[in-house]
């Protein structure tokens, strides 16, 4: 061993310190006034307001070494930062800074026939363990979320985006110093080796209460497999729009091809569109031939192959498959209730829609899928924190543990029961 | 192999055949109306009411082969059924059967800018994976909760409890059959093979969402180091009572008294009392001698034993343990800061109670530990789900991640978000 390589810590030396450092920085943080996390935010805000040409410069820098490796143009486009995406990044933050405090809210109180009073109220989970891929705007967004509901936050990004998350960081920990916050509660991970998201997976010795991966498939498989601590993710969006036989035509079309066409990448677009038999002679083709003006491939079961000339077959393959791109697969089907049966069948439980006027027909749409989401009249592509008044969103689960949805600052909390009594024992 | 090893389906193909029937049993109860769910209940109370002689024989039977086998008396106590605890069975089911239905409530809702309204709904979790030794009530009031919940559930009793627990599921399943619901809902591990745990703990394909243990330590240690699906539990109440230096003496004495020694063996039972000492002089002894009168033997340090001559020492060791008998250890500090670091460093974040008269205090003490159960005045054995109002417990947890504290049919639950537009698209 050499003297240099003998001196140097190892990943798993230099991640247990930051586990550490995050439990202080979580103790810390559970105990701060909403004051304190309130400015933390606000001055990160104004902080990445104020450095936005550092800011940049770093992003050039990482774009011009992901842009040798000969990156994706889909990968270059989440790393790239603008004046008008730092924008929306100190927008987040400040939105983020302004909710209300969770932490200490009280969810439910009652009074016990024995005098006692129980209240339940929010705590914070403890230590939040974030790996992500390209996007920058993550550091900030999970960072703000992380603080303003007391979690100290571990962010590890992807190598290509390293620094462009080291200068948002910074102005995090300017807010941080500001509100008088130990600079523990927010830590990025220093080093791009692989190896470090080994030891966030195994929980930093029960120092990480959470992960949330933000990135492609692959990382999130991985860590839904190897984690020895809970995952809040989904796999896949395999988001349905099923057209009812109660609905109206201009609902239909403009609903089905915002969810489908707006953005094709995003885990709320529709993946498969469903038209009751009764609406095929009068909806299918309107909503197609939008959908095929918009650069939209269709495939579709035979009965819709009979009506679109140009649809390719639908195999069963396409029923279990998020395009994440210009590609729909459509399918007719008998009853609301074959709908529903085919939904539960193949959906990844992320969002679904019916398009329907018909109050009851929505009632057992909403009743009988176990899905995170469900919409009426109205398009996926809402699944998003900062849609549904979350001001923004650390992820979305899937699963049914815990957290289920847009994951925002209240599904980052825990709780604990405070009963007030005066001199109360058990008989 | 023989022809009758061969024909014997093994532990695992019975296991992930129940599996499946539960998952079956799940989505029919999870669209069954409130009124079915209550309907099964009350039929079950009733059913065990009126067999009650053919459970008393069961247990006969469980109690005879258990005491010829020479098991402990607290053992068999908690083994044993009388005419009075099958009341209690009766009672616990009939007031499950009355709470409020927790699925379809809602939890939240609120309206977006652009017209969207949003409601956050109460959901069943699926399948619940109940695994408990010897008390044959947990068959019942564990039915109950997941029934009431919408859960399908699986209980894997211990052997020595098998018959006592048959004949109480019987009934169970009477109110099943009752209320139109498949007896799936509601499935007895019909072997005692230790294997079936191991199954169960692997979750069964998927097929079971929650694990429930309901025992000793190291069943609760093997569930939570084996299992591959979240676990609700505890592992130790290791529970605190703290008498700040402006506490009631009167409060002080029968709270203390009451939290240790009404029940030794329950996990809401005190263990350590930390005394302020400003109170040393006033109220230490008092709360020491009324302990000792009802037999607690007393642990102290250095302070404690100077006062009370038949104290020993307390040790390192004795501030970890849960005695779960008539012992408590006891310790001076310096302030209400010093024996919040105290439970801190050493409580299982179960139960811990302060006695003051000070609010501040009483704050201080609620807002800075991290435990899932905080009283003020009044007695930890009040840490039980029915004390809470909850018609009963399916156990207690210690985690921070979905449940904490008493689980009752609510923490039996998840969500989903149902979303109701008029054709909005996102912009």
């Amino acid at each position: 061993m050499s003297l240099a390589e003998a001196s140097l810590p190892s990943i798993a030396t230099v991640m247990a310190e930051i586990g550490r450092n995050a439990r202080l920085g979580a103790k810390a943080l559970a105990i701060a006034t909403p004051e304190q996390k309130r400015r933390a935010l606000t001055v990160a805000a104004g902080a990445i307001n104020a450095h936005r040409k550092a800011i940049l410069a770093a992003n050039a820098q990482d774009m011009a070494a992901a842009e040798a490796k000969g990156i994706s143009k889909a990968f270059l486009d989440r790393l790239l930062l603008t004046d008008a995406r730092i924008d929306g990044i100190v927008e987040a933050v400040r939105t983020i800074a302004e909710l209300p405090d969770p932490v200490g809210a009280t969810i439910d109180e009652w009074d016990r026939p024995n005098g006692l009073h129980i209240e339940r109220v929010r705590t914070p989970l403890g230590v939040i363990g974030v790996i992500f891929e390209s996007r920058p705007n993550v550091t900030a967004d999970a960072g703000a979320l992380c603080i303003k509901s007391g979690n100290a936050v571990i962010l590890r990004g992807g190598s290509d985006s390293f620094h462009s998350s080291k200068a948002i960081v910074e102005c995090m920990l300017d807010g941080l110093h500001a509100a008088g916050l130990p600079v523990e509660c927010l830590q990025l991970v220093p080093t791009t080796d692989r190896a470090a998201v080994g030891e966030m997976l195994k929980g930093l010795d029960g120092n990480i209460d959470v992960i949330v991966p933000r990135g492609g498939k692959t990382l999130v498989a991985r860590v839904q497999n190897e984690a020895r601590v809970p995952v809040f993710a989904h796999l896949e969006g395999l988001v349905h729009v099923y057209i009812d036989k109660s609905a109206d035509l201009a609902k239909a079309v403009s609903v089905t091809l915002n969810a489908k066409m707006r953005r094709t990448g995003v885990c709320g677009a529709a993946e498969t569109l469903l038209v009751h038999k009764d609406v095929v002679a009068t909806h299918l083709k309107p909503i197609i031939e939008a959908l095929i003006a918009k650069g939209c491939e269709i495939r579709g079961d035979a009965q819709v192959m009979a009506l679109i000339p140009t649809a390719k077959p639908a195999t069963e393959e396409d029923w279990r498959t998020e395009y994440e791109d210009a590609i729909i697969s459509v399918k007719v089907v008998d009853s609301l209730e074959a709908a529903i049966a085919h939904i539960e069948h193949y959906s990844s439980h992320h969002t679904e829609a019916i398009i329907s006027e018909d109050p009851a027909s929505v009632e057992k749409f909403f009743n009988e899928i176990d899905s995170a989401i469900l919409l009426h009249n109205a398009s996926t592509q809402f699944a998003d924190g900062g849609e549904f008044g979350f001001g923004g969103e650390i992820g979305i689960a899937t699963g049914k543990m815990h957290a289920r949805g847009p994951v925002g600052v209240e599904q980052l909390t825990s709780f604990k029961y405070r009963i007030r009594g005066n001199g109360q024992t058990r008989p």
